[in-house]
């Protein structure tokens, strides 16, 4: 059972809702939105009436397992980063290198993203490597020029958290912590993610279906976090062309389905630095909420995923381009009427 | 080794192409373009001197092994289907229900996915179908109602053809021949389509890798049949919510690799209703040259696939927004230059 | 509704229950056995009381949309090809070079693999190539160099026959046709090898999932061929490491929906040398009934599929290991009663 | 580089490997193994001739990234558990239920299992689960049970471990650690398992290449563990048959590539009851060294994955099946010469 409350709930309607969850020895949560609204969910369903206390808006009995983030109870949600809004009119653009290479490096592929468009700075000071020789990032220090950068530009900060006991440490210094592909059902640390009060990004598993990651955004929500931002990374796939297939497919049916904003990363979703500029452009068409993108100044020279990373003059065309398509879609959706020859047709 | 001619090389040097690979062995092949370029593709080198020869534009020594259908050797091509161009500035569109109902129902579908902004009409006289007891088309009857749909409405049509002796009885009234995804390496069928003069829609197989498509293509293309347009439509994947994962990245890749058009199904791409106007938009910003949609004046009483079957309102929305869409996208294009402030940076 | 008749059933049956089916509006269709036993097919029910027609063993209201296909209505089937058994208590093995090569060679290998222990000769006349310049196979000249081979050392054999032109040619030449993965949705040609009176050897399609496969064999036993085999081939999968993927699941399965025998291929199943012979074990241990495998005098001198074709010497491993291990599972099945331990705290 | 170590190798010359490494500022690792052997892992080449030093057996130069996990440095593993050895002659059979219920329930069922020949208990107490509102397991009260069944049965106990911080709390109770497939690139969790002390089953992630799965096992013999154990446990496929497609494939190829045991699991491999038995006899045809399969008393009233779980009865048919096929195999390799007939052509 679902109940949404409106800002002007008074506390004793939730009090009310726990209690009687409670003496009914169901399990239940809140969990309160930055726009004032909460939403209770409870694992059954009680015997009260529950739309004559204060402050309900609705009441759903049957739902998608995915109570928190589920569609049938809440508007698309905006969440906050820094000044940054994802999921609004503008598409939130993430952009910046696979990895944290020094501080001077970092300082100088911000302001390059940002000239280039970007709203926020991507980076990795932890990085989950396939193999336990590879350079796994420079760790606390990383943070620390992931910061330096944030002060030399404005840009707020996304990096990956790796695991539950780094989440304290990493959301002293990000503005969003991401939870990898490889955890996207680590639940120990979506748990612990849920516990922070710092926004979320969520990689969608490269092979968990749509409902797979929504169960793991509820996992964050049910912990009383409400800003989880959902990303589609790539999947896989069976043509050797592509490192991943980018399933812009999950785009529509994710909005579709929940409420959470949907940023896509065309880098690893493809793995082809040709494919990044078109997929980015497709993303933004199929609904997509932002992009996030590996971007060096010197893209051969990235210590990692370099044939996946453009450089900040490719980000500024994708940046311009994707400006103005979603522009385009938004502007004709104002104006939408039918060719009057349909209209004749179809009231035949 | 592939040869490239232009419009006004003499006959001598084809034959001069031909004779010395024949003495040598070597099999090879002329190609003619509508726009009067030719392309010989010989399994082998020459050792003459191939640039000396009249008309001679390019020669290419090493190349992908589909010869042919390859970038390498030629600008995107435009296919025509009657007044239609495919692959130049306008996306096509092609719309009409899965199968051929009845000779006036056809009709009047036709009427309003033109009136809907279409600009082909698509529709199955001869339907592959899984089960040997479902409906399998109304055949020969069926083309007679496209010829008659096309002469109400003057859209080009294109159907189906299932096996190698149906060919040249479905080019007596279709102006474009579908090569279906079950049948894109039934390799009797290519030769056939090859050696007809209709253009070929070149669907996709749905587990097939990007370069057998193009392979594909080259088997038509080697059979002396320019007018090739490739039609993503989905692959196999792995998540339920969907009946296939229309594959995008094969878009942009595709047109990379070879010159030829490229459109997409996200009708059966997807299998549900409801992303096919947000897929049909992801398609064309990832660069496709236009769509194939199926379109029932009712959906939900369709004969066929009812689930991915969208309206012509639908339709007319689709159309709009994409055409919006592409217009921004190409405005853009003519207009591109750096943002001043990433100049300064990356001239540092 | 599938109604099954004993082999002594009365012509006056048959007849009756098609034509009630004709006065209803159905189609139906009747299937004989080798055996002797008769199946009638029909789309949708009868009114009269069909238990007692004189012959009738079942009838079934509700079944699989491949009724025909189904274990619903009939004990697993037995194929025989020549005077080989496909289904039953003998693994058959059949193997032979990828390609025919030509006349004295193909006979060197059918008298290496019937050394080895193969009871059945395989080998491609006409092959399907995914590049339009690879090698075809001989053609008619292939399928007389097979009849050959038969002669000189007994073994039946079994070719790919490619499109519905060829079956009566090819259906001259060898004792059972196969139908090649990439055509196991080529409906004209299944059709076609339906009205054979020859075995049919029907491979799964690279994407397609057990119903379909088994979709696929209803229309050859719709269209009157009892004598269907099918066999796993290996499915898209996005490991490099293997060049398709053996899907052993669908052996069990396929027997548990259908009465058809299954074998396996585990060459073309990996396509790679080294899993051909650990897969062979697997693939009969998981209750297959043959193994069809591609073998060469020498190895990396075929002319095709090199890297996944084993020696004589192999296959004559495989061959004795695999009889053991069918031998060590028969004995063990009919010897079967639970543990003393096991009955004691079951019955506590 | 890998230099392996006889048992009989002095310290001095580790101790001069590691210094002569750590000069040259490349990372080194040692992993001793139960036998008395070592291996010295180098990330690069040193100067010094190490096959002067006493006790070195070989020095690889090119090799694997997977190192220490690889077959080029070591003949097939043994791993220990209790009195259990994986690895050896006879296959090890795990078996239990998917999550621990309660005491009674578990030492019922550890019975059950051990009288139908089960040679290790399985059983979740901490349950990784796809939606937060699932029961997520006993905690530490189930590895209570888990203890106590154990002293019961004498069965060793194999039991999942979550998350880095609770590998101390189940390495005090259980034999074996669990990994996971959701966790098998969890790095944190690797790590922690590579300084147990207690030997640990990794099962393959269901979308991990077989690479991927061998650089994950890497990871915890880089931190000291010598005592791994792979396990199989189906991939992601695209046929709703199946809730996972077992991929045998893997079985082989793991164990050509490396020296560490394999077992298979093929409850969740399949997902489907009736598979179970088939696959179980299939994958220790393919070579695995056991079997881990989920087991109740009463499969239909298991708390989780009650449609993938057999009965004691069926476990008791797989035992003794397994074991007969496993013998047959063994016994036939070791009889193994060549068909006289065969012989003869291939001296020809």
């Amino acid at each position: 059972m679902i109940v949404t409350l409106s800002p002007d709930a008074p506390a004793s309607t939730v009090e009310h809702l726990m209690s009687s969850a409670i003496s009914l020895g169901l399990s239940a949560r809140v969990l309160s939105y930055d726009d004032g609204a909460q939403v209770v969910g409870i694992d059954g369903s009680l015997s009260i009436d529950i739309n004559q206390l204060p402050g309900v808006t609705t009441v759903q009995v049957k739902h998608k397992p995915y109570m928190l983030a589920s569609r049938e109870e809440r508007a698309p949600s905006v969440v906050r980063v820094g000044n940054v809004r994802i999921g609004g009119a503008e598409p939130v653009i993430m952009a910046g290198p696979c990895v944290v290479e020094g501080r001077d490096e970092l300082i100088c592929a911000a302001r390059a993203v940002k000239a280039a468009g970007a709203t926020m700075l991507r980076g990795g000071a932890y990085k989950p490597r396939t193999s336990p020789y590879a350079f796994q990032g420079l760790g606390e220090d990383g943070l620390k020029h992931l910061a330096a950068a944030r002060e030399a530009t404005g840009l707020p900060v996304v990096t990956e958290v790796l695991e539950p006991e780094q989440v304290e440490l990493v959301a002293r210094y990000a503005d969003m912590l991401q939870v990898g592909a490889r955890n996207m059902q680590n639940y120990p640390l979506l748990r612990r993610v849920g516990a922070a009060n710092k926004p979320v990004l969520l990689k969608r598993g490269f092979s968990a279906t749509v409902d797979e990651w929504l169960m793991a955004a509820e996992y964050i929500l049910a912990h009383g976090n409400p800003n989880v931002v959902l990303c589609e990374r790539g999947i896989r796939g069976f043509d050797p062309a592509f490192r991943f297939n980018l399933d812009l497919n999950a785009v529509p049916l994710a909005k579709e389905l929940s409420h959470l904003p949907v940023v896509v990363d065309p880098s690893h979703g493809t793995g082809v630095r040709s494919l990044v500029a078109p997929m980015s452009m497709a993303a933004l068409a199929s609904g997509a909420d932002g992009l996030i993108i590996e971007v060096h100044p010197n893209p051969d020279l990235a210590k990692c995923d370099a044939s996946q990373t453009i450089s900040p003059a490719e980000l500024a065309t994708i940046n311009r381009r994707g400006r103005a398509l979603v522009a385009a879609l938004a502007e004709d959706h104002t104006l939408f009427n039918l060719p009057i020859e349909l209209e004749v047709i179809l009231s035949a």
